[in-house]
């Protein structure tokens, strides 16, 4: 087996410092070039202006030097190796698929190379690749594996042949003058022309919809036609195809619809839909991030080419704000929160993000936090835009990117709900009240995921798929992603009669979204944000109101959680609390089960085994556990009825696909109106090396619901030193300046706004 | 709640400047006191030379200066508090422990504050703290809380009550000439001696055994008796008292024996008894390092008061010889391997090891590579040990110690078996095969654990012991520790019958150990061990080999495990693997179950889930797991008979005591003899950024038992590749020099040695 080792940063330097000092020669021929060609390309994403400029600074920048340096040293190395264009033949993490993927990134690469280093190796190595695919293409059936709605040649989706020509058409702009016209006739007749009309008229199903899928196809069509200056496809790219010809109600292999009456198409009209005013997109970040790269790539392009249409300013800049966005919907750490299908563990560090970044930064307002994210990047695009930022790093013009609470409306024109996140000190509270998300949307309305320090307290699972692990399914979405995943059980939210919102139907929950009723992080010592939810149950109302609280009286801030349940019928209502960690104690009795079973049969239930059960009958249920060193405590409001149930993911899980991690579910049953108060700490902290716990326990003696009527809502608070205050709440009327009273005890309590949190005097 | 910050290092610095700029005055006094009692006190641990170079230090050493500066915060913080000294009422985790344990730890850094800074409010804080205990002590009855085979009476047991004395007695002797005569007296009268006395004849339960209890209890009255000058007590710390009117066969409440017949007492038996000639603790890593600061802080104290007592050299320089042999007990991380009763997470950063370091390098050969430690722990204790540390490191004398292959022999004189530590880059194989490992020792003869990185691969439970977490049991032991964590399936190693070695029985346990068959670390390329253990089931021997093989056909250092069984009757044996990650994929086919039982009633079954059964017809069964980030494959040489088992710890937990860690079980059935072969590997890597998983499949095509008699043994091993070698092996004589030969399908293998890895030519 050859193992390759990747050469340390200190010989990529020198590599790069002796391949410029024997640039005389080399920097001749670029001369010659530039001087025959100076109308030319490349102008896509390089410019020839542009690569003057870059070449000007070389050994100046460090951040570009470096990154150039990393990129020759990863090229040099595929060179040597060799050129494989494979007969198309695996899924995703088999070697075809894999090293397919691997040429047009390397292609993309020598491009860049070739005209900032100017050694013609490069150029060669392109044309000899482009030559072998050109030569295949023509007699090249569809993928041998059948699982997609859309096959690609290369690869077994078009998607992946979308992310080879968005890629390729820059490998390509980069020797477009180097290469005979004999060449460019022969590569555009036999693989590009054919290639752009296979993902785009081949298959309008993928091409025609309002998805990532779609814009990574209309970037590939929009990239080969800039370069080719082919305007018929340019505008196929940008406005879609006229008539499709698909039918109303189609669905891909993942659930998503693919045609909707009256929607438009094009990559224009996937940069409208689902885009919010915000910058949300509505699948979620980790597929915005996928997004990103082709919504930015054909962006630049365009902006070089057809700078006329100010793409930048495109629904009042929506694409310098998506980036803001996406930077916004990381924990401390730069990971994305997982909202919706998405891998955990994909950060603002995926490339994707540099290249999102830099562009931001470069077409953007220059805005200096976004340079601190690129120093920890540590790496920039070889382009005008990696050099805008590689250039503000050096003079020092980086502020640090500081993520504040934050509210994201979702939908076009941002009134199909949102996502709120509320962070203080290191913690990190996100409640989602979107749409759907198109179809790799879960059913989880009104679910939070709690942070502290970058760690997850209260995980939201994520999707079922090992991405590019090809021994779990071939790297692709696994069937516990439907069972288990999207299901409404996996997320921190109400299940009512243990079924799924929408029924866990894509269409019923493609009309709705859940509303916002408030947010406000104006005040830091007490962050709110709340929703309501009046579709994944007809007939019955959740609203859903989490607050952030910093008090004198905790060590750190404290998160309230109350849900107020309104239905026509009486249901059984499960809450699941998806902690991580060790049981350390509990205020109430409880049996472990000697031998385990699922909880339910189906909605994913089925994929919980029943650990222990247990009731309260003091009217709170205290669980305490202890995770990374640290001790949480959740104290919730229960009644003598109520089911208090240890679960754990892993039933009914043939190929140990899932986690086995933990949850605590309150269950009320037989329940119209009813509401669910909680109250999660983080406190204390365990010292392994001096065995010392400090803080361990709960500083919450009592939590009560002190009032509640159809308008309004009081909770109790009271802390093991006898500190009283009370939450008060109006369901009537959000407005900041309304006036509200209620009596308690015979005492009157008098508010401005929605919400008040007031001591009680003893 | 109060919450109090630690300062930051800087202020602390500022602290200490000023502390030291203003200290005109204090130094006047602290001359005065000199020059009075140029003969006297200190001079246990601190002595009056070593006061005075310290001093002419000051300012000057920067690792010195910032643990003085950490230790000075500290302290005044306390001093501010007031102080407390509470009526005796918890266990360890409880406020009235927590609180006693702090003051001695206070107290005995005050006196270093007040020899060093000359600041009398540090001698004011101690005398008026010991008086608040003189005060109480007389009447002070046996602590209330019952569980402990030898109740305390400021703690639950007298092993805390011994801590106390040991850190309390370097207080006193700091303040020692600072107090009247008249103060020294009614000190000494009604809480020194007295509290010596109940620690020792008051419980000769305690203090008399081999047991690091009564280490800690025989430093305790050894350093009280050196400060108070008392030739008697000091002799009865030494040598253990005389008739103690124990009974054989008496055991403590976690079962250990107390009193064995023939055994002698005191610090020096203790000394002689649990430490083996490599320096290796009898009862582990963990619990040597509990052990180590008593025998140090003592044998520091003998070295100042009793030179001619040649402490350090006693046994061959036995102490230094421990703190190396502890140090090579951890992980790269500097975690100690988890061997016997351990909590995970305890380190060489603890202050024990600080001590250990500091005084070894004072007192040992000043051996540089403990620098690195040193300087690694950033940290040095506050006397003439500390002050040397500090001094080698500002002088940059420090190299890294450099953890090998190391053998460390278990028993008095080197001959009751061991513990072999395979290392090979970063990775790390323990394989235990020492004697019984006194009360703290586990039923786990020829278990291994193996480490990546710092990382567990195949993890050793560790303890059922949440130390010092007052939510699970007081902190103390846990039930299941016993039920459990010492049980012999909690272990990777062979299980018969389902019983656990000598089933269970510490006694029988305890008159038997493992043997090494060899230990040879000369070839880094192949590091082996081997070990027999023929006692644990009678009638039954198992030897296990296991070798660390670097072969270029292989990304990285994979291991070979080789258990050979022969018994005169027919037995199931189970060899469970604790692998850490989630299952990747299997080369066989196996089921789960639909609802979970425990997988037996006893001897630690009763807490393992099973989670599914499979059968290999192949002849090998593979399994792949996947761990931060990482690959790794187990192939096994299996029958169509043998069962393979999943299991998951945790069944009959009613206080979710345990972890839920999975394993993997190999079972053979209704065997005399057998083998167990098996080959593990790490392989590869993911990255969550690109989404790229990098050679995540086993290199193991084929892996067969080529031939077995009585006398030898061949596995051949083939990779993906059709790399062929056969591992050749003689269990029939171990020397370097003999010469074997043994015929495979007519070819003859002749080597040299008791093992041999060949290429077979194809």
């Amino acid at each position: 087996m050859k193992i390759r080792h990747a050469p340390s940063l200190k010989i990529l330097t020198i590599i790069l410092l002796i391949a410029m000092f024997s640039c005389e020669e080399t920097t001749n021929k670029t001369k010659v070039l530039a001087e025959s060609t100076i109308q030319g390309h490349p102008n896509l994403v390089l410019t020839k202006a542009g690569v003057q400029e870059i070449k000007s600074h070389l050994g100046k920048l460090p951040l570009f030097d470096k990154s150039l340096a990393e990129t020759k040293a990863e090229v040099d190395a595929e060179i040597l190796n060799g050129i494989e264009v494979p007969i198309p033949k695996d899924y995703s993490g088999g070697y075809t698929h894999e090293r397919h993927k691997r040429n047009f990134i390397i292609m993309q690469k020598a491009g860049v190379l070739f005209q900032i280093l100017g050694d013609v190796k490069y150029a060669r190595y392109i044309k000899d690749m482009l030559f072998a695919y050109a030569k295949m293409y023509p007699t090249l059936p569809l993928h041998p594996q059948t699982r997609s709605y859309a096959r690609g040649k290369l690869f077994w989706q078009c998607l992946n042949d979308a992310n080879w020509l968005v890629y390729t058409s820059q490998a390509y702009d980069c020797i477009y003058d180097w290469l005979s016209k004999e060449d460019r006739d022969f590569l555009e007749k036999d693989l590009f022309k054919p290639f752009a009309d296979f993902i785009s008229i081949g298959n309008p199903q993928f091409f025609n919809r309002i998805h990532n899928h779609s814009t990574w196809g209309n970037a590939a069509v929009g990239m080969i036609a800039l370069v080719m200056d082919d305007d018929s496809l340019l505008n196929r790219a940008l406005y879609g195809i006229n008539d499709d010809h698909l039918k109303e109600g189609m669905k891909d292999n993942d659930g998503g619809l693919i045609k909707v009456k009256g929607q438009k198409a094009g990559f224009l009209a996937n940069l409208e839909e689902p885009f919010s005013p915000d910058g949300y997109f509505t699948e979620g970040p980790y597929y915005q991030r996928y997004a990103m790269y082709p919504f930015l790539i054909l962006a630049e392009a365009l902006q070089n080419k057809k700078p006329e249409l100010k793409i930048f300013e495109y629904k009042d800049s929506v694409l310098v704000k998506s980036v803001n966005a996406l930077i916004n919907l990381t924990d401390e750490d730069g990971d994305f929160f997982p909202i919706n299908d998405a891998q955990k563990g994909m950060s603002y560090y995926s490339r994707e993000l540099v290249t999102a970044v830099d562009i931001a930064y470069h077409f953007g307002s220059q805005d200096p936090e976004l340079l601190s994210i690129a120093k920890k990047q540590d790496k920039v695009v070889l382009d005008d835009t990696g050099m805008s930022v590689a250039l503000g790093v050096k003079e020092g013009k980086e502020k640090p990117f500081v993520k504040t609470s934050i509210n994201l409306s979702d939908g076009p024109n941002g009134d199909q709900g949102g996502v709120g996140i509320l962070r203080n000190s290191n913690f990190e509270l996100v409640l989602k009240y979107t749409g759907q998300g198109s179809s790799h949307g879960h059913y989880d309305k009104l679910s939070f995921s709690y942070y502290e320090g970058g760690h997850e307290v209260i995980q939201d699972y994520g999707m079922g798929r090992f991405v590019n692990i090809q021994q779990k399914g071939g790297g692709n979405y696994l069937k516990e992603n439907t069972t288990w995943a999207k299901q409404t059980i996996a997320h921190n939210t109400i299940v009512q009669n243990e079924t799924s919102h929408f029924h866990g139907d894509f269409e019923t929950g493609s009309l709705h979204h859940s509303e916002k009723y408030l947010f406000d992080a104006s005040n830091p010592n007490l962050q709110i944000i709340s929703a309501v939810e009046n579709n994944a149950y007809p007939g019955t109302e959740m609203h859903r109101t989490m607050a952030l609280i910093k008090d004198n009286d905790f060590e750190n801030p404290y998160l309230l959680d109350i849900i107020k349940i309104n239905s026509k019928s009486k249901n059984q209502y499960d809450l699941p609390y998806y902690y991580l960690g060790q049981i350390i104690s509990t205020n109430f009795k409880y049996t472990k089960s000697d031998e385990l079973k699922s909880l339910g049969s189906k909605n994913g239930y089925q994929h919980l085994w029943k650990e222990g059960e247990g009731k309260s009958d003091s009217g709170t249920a205290k669980l305490s556990w202890f995770n990374k060193q640290r001790f949480y405590s959740l104290t919730s409001v229960v009644s003598n009825d109520d089911d208090l149930l240890f679960t754990r993911i892993g039933a009914h899980d043939p190929d140990f696909n899932l986690r086995n991690d933990p949850g605590f579910i309150i269950r009320k049953k037989n329940s119209k109106n009813t509401f669910f108060v909680s109250l999660l700490e983080s406190h204390g902290h365990y010292d392994p090396i001096n065995e010392i716990a400090t803080n361990a326990f709960s500083n919450i003696k009592s939590l009560k619901i002190a009032y509640s009527d159809d308008d309004y809502f009081a909770i109790s608070i009271e802390t093991v030193n006898d500190e009283k205050k009370l939450f008060l709440f109006s369901f009537k009327n959000n407005s900041k300046t309304s006036k509200h009273t209620i009596k308690i005890n015979d005492r009157a309590y008098k508010w401005i706004g929605a919400y008040k949190l007031t001591e009680i005097n003893k």
